[in-house]
């Protein structure tokens, strides 16, 4: 058989299975799946280097199906390289199966590196895999296949831009046109020159081909594992190719055939099919660099802004070998600007280009870099959908959000972070940390280093008072007692810059003879239970100020402690922000905001029994 | 005095008056606003059609300032148009000022019409305004100044797209190309031909102008203004252009000159000006349509997916002229395509471009439109900024989420909205609604078009058994009480799906001689805290079911409610989403979650003293 042959062979049992096993699951989407399986066909036999028996293999070309509902097609190229069984592609979509819906890196489906399925984000995390290849000097490649109407993502756009930018030629992106999207035809349809000179303007090469000529299709990727600049090949494909019934038919996106349809394309298809196929071998394995390496945290005697001290620690532990720092052109401001200078080589900036940088971040960690990522926390909004497929990938991403709520002052509600703390609770297996002073800063950017999973540092613009000795632990899901005595009436808790709104309303209330204790919950997810439990037993009231909304915070959090606890007892106040604000000076605005120090006490002169 | 002297003049008293404004205040963005002086001046002087005594009228072009940074020039432009006094411009950045940090509709600034400051949102909202005006047969113009930086963001290129596919011919985009971002510079700097070339890819009239040559910015206004399609003017500037001290240097951005640096500044733009101008007068006040319009809500005697009645309600409602429904290509999905069935023209197909979609909502509705946008759930969080930002706008933006929790099933958690009621409960004034019948949806679907403000309807993928009758009332901030006892030794509340749920553990409870409490909290924000109080102190237990992340959602809401009413006593479980799901049937995923009817029994059991 010769080439030509075997890759349509190849492509028809790829369409076959795929349909196999949707029919088979009653769900999916077989039809995005037929008109991609001649590019699968030929990329798998022939382009991609990678060795099935060993999927983490760093010298491994990667492959990313951004158009994740084509997963009946993924599963079945997973089938044709022995990756999985005949009978592990018929659990499609089953509970308890790794063949999910849309691919995701479960147990049991090593073969992928991360999750798909909201459109827009395989491009960004295959530009993150491309820039840790290049940081290892490491000559694999990565593939990217999209749809084509996820290319109205802007997502889409501003990865083609920084990777054109950043000089990336292991990138390959293949655009699977095939005209129709899920409610009928796409924005271009098969405007193939549209597509190719919009990815030209913004750098790329652009490479057109007929998606089902395989022998096309060979050469074009050659042509682009060539080119020595990204490359975007726009495939002309029709969408449930090869099956009579559905070939360029509307109304057949997300369909499963029926048992009685699945028999006859199967049919028109040439029929099941048992080839295996083995992927071109990557080159030798990598070692992992052999890197002993020591840092020293900073630490503060003196005041300082939370997220200069967050820089100063990165730029501390810059010695670790797979650090990489990103930014969305505010490095000046949240201060991964310290970072950049001493490791100017693993810090990338993305420029204002919020979900590029979190997709970024979710493709340098899948081949093994510790990543930070950071902006104003106001504008993390703009990467929730990232944040929230990131712990779908079950990957480690850290972010870092500066400029957190009213206390940033004059700059005015656009800027304020007041929304961070609910939406990155809300982000399955996250720590949510709020540092108060720098040592705390500092030590818990350290422990963020080493937790796995997804972790957030909210940071504040302002200089905050040394509150902590360097010496002191921070761990993640602890708190700090400030004020205890057994006299206490009432309990604040607060986070960041509200716990020096605490204190000095624990010392107005003092001066009255009014104790009080005062809590330090900087880990605000895992959050301190016990201690709040305590606290509420012993003093019967629990005030919670934060410099957030009111709805998902900090105050939130408290509660949801208290109530796991069993039966409640006692009172819990939140002070938190409800208003809109505007522009002022910090303190006007916490003021305003009623979250200052004259507000906590006159709250708790308010609770009766105190 | 000759057009050209009198448009350098304006930009020079644009200039000083920007920096008298930044200085006093201490803070602010005088570079930026430098740049841009003489594309502001020429614009208002003589192309912005715009009565400055009726900022409302509809026949008035439109202005928005993207780069909202540059708020020194806005206002500056305010005082020369005569809307703002010089002692008022002083006030910039003052606590209680309504010259904002970024420009703001807030009240005494009549001449904003929507906030900016988060970049990439002000040429999406332009469109909206651009298709407002389009609906309406209006002859105005929008006009939208960018900085160059913010192209890189994703939202822009959304918006290219779809301005063009739309055939837009009222939208003229400025790009400040400045060279200098906040930190250094942009990627592209003064390389104007890459941002002509990206413009024209996608569709749109690109003009490069120097943009400190007046009448060259003259000539290029004209042209755009005639182009019949959207243009995108690309105006080569300086940031700080005609400060010797600033002009074209890095480390400059954000910040406010000194006195002693001021007044050098301002003696070399030959000193301050009061120049008043008055912008061509637009068109005649265009009438309001005297429409009087008459609908019935839909009703259902059987079960139906809340999605569709949702949907079935936005047709029933199409008679309402003001009514524009948007979609991000999944309408046969939200079922807005019932909608697009009966008002085809007001129906806007805005593609997988969520952030796109919520601008563009913005911008209508600041045109007066009643809009609704609808999208899955869980892609609502890539426009979270754009919400977040809607809410300082004080915007009236209606959302739809479908697809909500593990309950869609197999398409596994890439789909599914788990933090969607977490993220809109985050938002300043959000109302939050969750109907669990097709009854409930359409009559919430109503209440929110009467609604001002921002709200967010969650619904479900599958049907949903009929629980109420068409004639019930649903208003926001309401709830249901379903089931109710003197006897009631718990109460479960559930919203949406997890009411089914509820009903199915108290009669499986009931047949065991335990009586419990259940409520419908179909309004999740704001929420019946009274009736919620009232079953915790009658019940003295509360489990609060939901199919979402346990973080931010209706539990927490719960608890939130119980707090506000003083002394808690009692206990309150919340069963929600703790483990990441996979695929399955919804019950099955359900049942895993442990937000199942057997789930809930169980928990009540365990409760002492049932």
């Amino acid at each position: 058989m010769d080439k030509v042959q075997e890759w349509n062979a190849l492509a028809a049992q790829l369409a076959v299975d795929g349909i196999r096993a949707s029919t088979e699951a009653g769900s999916g989407h077989p039809t995005s799946s037929l008109s991609a399986a001649h590019l699968l066909a030929v990329l798998y036999a022939d382009h991609l280097r990678y060795d099935v028996s060993d999927p983490r293999n760093p010298a491994n070309d990667r492959f990313v199906l951004s158009k994740g509902h084509a997963s009946p097609l993924m599963y079945s190229v997973l089938k044709a390289i022995g990756a999985i069984t005949d009978e592990q592609l018929m659990t499609y979509r089953r509970f308890g199966s790794p063949l999910e819906g849309h691919p995701a890196p479960v147990p049991g489906m090593a073969w992928i590196d991360v999750a798909t399925g909201s459109l827009g984000q395989g491009l960004p995390i295959g530009l993150g895999m491309a820039l840790a290849m290049k940081l290892d000097t490491n000559p694999a490649r990565v593939w990217v296949l999209m749809g084509d109407s996820e290319s109205a993502e802007g997502s889409v756009w501003e990865t083609m831009a920084n990777a054109s930018f950043h000089g990336v030629d292991n990138l390959i992106a293949v655009l699977d046109m095939n005209r129709l999207g899920q409610r009928g035809p796409t924005m271009l349809q098969w405007d193939g020159d549209a597509y190719a000179d919009r990815a030209r303007a913004f750098g790329w090469l652009a490479i057109q081909v007929d998606g089902h000529d395989v022998a096309a299709i060979d050469r074009a990727y050659g042509e682009a594992e060539e080119a020595g600049r990204p490359v975007l090949i726009v495939a002309r494909t029709e969408k449930g190719h090869g099956v009579s019934l559905v070939a360029n038919q509307e109304g057949w996106h997300g369909k499963a055939l029926s048992k009685e349809e699945a028999e006859q394309a199967i049919a028109e298809l040439g029929g099941p099919r048992s080839m295996v196929i083995t992927p071109p071998k990557p080159e030798a394995r990598i070692a992992p660099p052999p890197t002993p390496w020591t840092f020293e945290l900073p630490t503060y005697e003196e005041g300082i802004a939370t997220r200069k001290a967050f820089g100063e620690t990165l730029a501390a532990m810059a010695a670790r070998p797979d650090l990489v720092v990103l930014d969305g052109e505010v490095s000046n401001s949240t201060h991964t600007e310290d970072f950049q200078r001493v490791a100017p080589d693993r810090f990338v900036e993305l420029y204002i280009a919020e979900q590029c940088m979190a997709g970024v971040a979710v493709g340098l960690q899948a081949l093994g870099k510790t990543v930070f990522a950071a902006t104003f926390g106001a504008f993390l909004t703009r990467a929730y959908d990232f944040v929230r497929m990131a712990a779908v990938s079950r990957a480690d991403l850290r972010l870092s959000g500066s400029h957190a709520g009213v206390s940033i002052g004059e700059d005015g509600p656009s800027q304020m972070a007041l929304e961070d703390l609910a939406m990155m609770r809300a982000v399955h297996g996250s720590a949510v940390l709020y540092p108060a002073d720098g040592n705390a800063a500092a030590k818990l950017t350290w422990a963020m280093a080493e937790r796995p999973g997804i972790s957030y540092i909210r940071t504040t613009r302002e200089n905050t008072p040394k509150l902590y000795d360097a010496s002191e632990e921070f761990p993640i899901g602890g708190s700090r007692v400030l004020r205890r005595s057994d006299a206490d009436r009432a309990t604040v808790v607060g986070a960041g810059v509200t716990v020096f709104e605490a204190l000095k309303a624990a010392d107005a209330l003092d001066a009255e003879g009014v104790a009080v204790r005062v809590i330090d919950a900087y880990s605000v997810k895992p959050i301190d239970a016990e201690t709040l439990r305590t606290a509420l037993g012993e003093t019967g009231t629990v005030v919670v100020v934060e410099d957030h909304w009111v709805e998902g915070g900090l105050g939130d959090a408290v509660l949801e402690a208290l109530a796991a606890g069993g039966e409640l007892s006692g009172r819990v106040i939140k002070l938190a922000v409800t208003g809109l604000p505007g522009s002022g000076t910090a303190d006007e605005l916490r003021e305003a905001a009623g979250i200052s120090a004259a507000a906590i006490a006159e709250t708790v002169r308010g609770v009766p029994g105190t």
